[in-house]
């Protein structure tokens, strides 16, 4: 049995990670569940017992084996060092330790040896990046990727629960005819597509394209790899998308990278186009699985396969891939 | 003035081909409004003047020196060669004869030049290609284009108003609690993306995405460019919008395309990421301008551009270039 933390307990990953340590009966003894002031006092259930939402005390760490973080880069990294320094085992689901060299970024699907690099605190890469590195990683091994390209079509709980929220509001206001209101999106997001997705940077990529760049690299343990990202919030409740292209070092055929993929742990092959079978996010939604589809013979490249990846972004980009790398420690 | 003729005069297409043709102050003399028997009778007011929608008799080209055909490839491959061959220059919307090599594929921006090669009928390019082609045209005369790679966000009018009606129908039904109808769409589009327009074809890829291939490289009159494409239906209920990546033969910096794109006719540059400005949908819905931003050089390639290119596919993606297309005549 392993004591266990939880701190943004009361979040979109936070949540869900609660639900998937009881789905996969994760041996948890003591918990702890962590959040801001406003949210403290609340009670939450798990496994039938229920548990006060508190605030990080002075010793917030005492008495307690692994902790997972799903509270944003700020509330990490302040605190998730000291919780290591302390002999907890922290499984950071922000951006704040992702390409800190001295940090393993981990997908246990692609590099689970990297845990035991770990000096305590283990980060949890980005969501699409998680999603594309599961379905890719089998054909890295084989056939050697030399270029990705991917446009994303990400949903708006990647903002949390208000980002859902604004979606189902917004909705709401239209059919009622009243006015849309924004809050947690640069724009409005119902019956919109937006290409922005956290800060710009000085390539005039984005963020969020920037993760998928420099955390594929990592986890892959290959900087040769040229990556490329538009990142798109679409008015999608929860799973994110993905239309990529791969160009690779030796030659494969679809049939091929169907059947590497149809054994390929954490992946789900969904490729019946002639019953318009392909994965979709409404599909995708509440399950643990990456699922791909749409795998053709790029036309563009001399030797380069297209796909399409959808998987729940808050469970397998997030909460399950957190307890599943919790599983291997 | 010129006597005109619309077919398929009461669908999404063809309700704004007579709002385009009133905006634009085209000479129109006679006018004609042909649509299925089900929809004979109504009456369309234009220029302030009542017009009574007719089925298609058998002397229907009579008096009429242009036709444009906005009804689905069924109905132009039946009617629209009787049409050419007594003596009407048809403008063909449907995808019926946009590869026959007697027949001119225009957009107006492109390759005016073409029309003069018809021989009664011009076709009209797919839309995702048409916003496209006016966004690359430039590029492509000055540095030459070798590959696309495209994705997109192709909103529900691209089915036409039903599916337009089918998104806000979907949306009305999931804020009152009841369940989405599905009637145009292979699967339920609100809150989802479907990666999936038109048929399949023998490569795997649809017929919507291969459209962008083959119409481009006929309107380029270059069949050496290499393009893929990944087409997305979106919950979006006009404009499309394409995440486009292209290689190009001579070195360009993102100062020159913006550069380039500034002058081109057409088109609107909005790429002012400090400010959140760049493309979306909500934004180029009932405007005829195609949108280009994000203008960033590609960090996959060593001389490729990335850009994100919107436009109204139901003006400049149909309606709007069939005008203009008929003021060239």
């Amino acid at each position: 049995m392993k004591n266990i933390g939880i701190v943004g307990a009361t979040g979109a990953v936070g949540t869900e990670i609660l639900n998937v340590l009881e789905k996969r009966n994760f041996p948890v003894g003591d918990l702890k569940l962590f959040a801001a002031p406003e949210e403290a006092g609340q009670k939450i259930e798990f496994k039938g017992k229920e548990y006060t939402v508190e605030v990080m005390g002075d010793k917030f760490y005492e008495g307690l084996d692994i902790m997972l973080f799903a509270a944003g880069g700020g509330v990490s990294e302040k605190y998730a060092p000291i919780a290591a320094e302390n002999g907890v085992m922290v499984i950071d689901n922000s951006s704040a330790f992702r390409l800190d060299p001295t940090v393993p970024l981990v997908v246990p699907e692609v590099n689970p040896e990297d845990i035991k690099t770990s000096k305590g605190i283990i980060a949890n890469p980005n969501c699409s990046t998680i999603q594309m590195c599961v379905a890719l990683w089998p054909i890295h091994k084989k056939y050697g990727i030399k270029r990705i390209l991917m446009s994303t079509y990400q949903a708006a709980s990647g903002a949390g629960n208000p980002g859902m929220q604004e979606v189902l509001d917004q909705a709401k206001a239209y059919t009622e005819g009243k006015e849309m209101v924004i809050n947690h999106f640069a724009h409005q997001i119902m019956f919109n597509v937006i290409p922005h997705i956290d800060v710009f940077t000085e390539n005039d990529y984005t963020k969020e394209e920037m993760k998928v760049v420099n955390e594929t690299r990592k986890i892959f343990h290959d900087d040769s790899i040229r990556i490329s990202v538009t990142a798109v919030r679409v008015p999608v409740l929860r799973a994110h998308s993905e239309a990529v292209t791969i160009e690779l070092d030796k030659t494969a055929t679809p049939e091929e990278i169907k059947a590497l993929l149809e054994t390929a742990p954490g992946v789900k092959v969904q490729d019946d186009i002639k019953n318009n079978v392909y994965p979709m996010p409404i599909n995708a939604a509440t399950t643990f699985d990456t699922y791909v589809g749409r795998i053709r013979k790029d036309i563009a490249f001399d030797n380069a396969i297209s796909l399409w990846v959808v998987a729940d972004q808050i469970l397998k980009g997030a909460a399950l891939n957190a307890v599943q790398i919790a599983e291997l420690i």
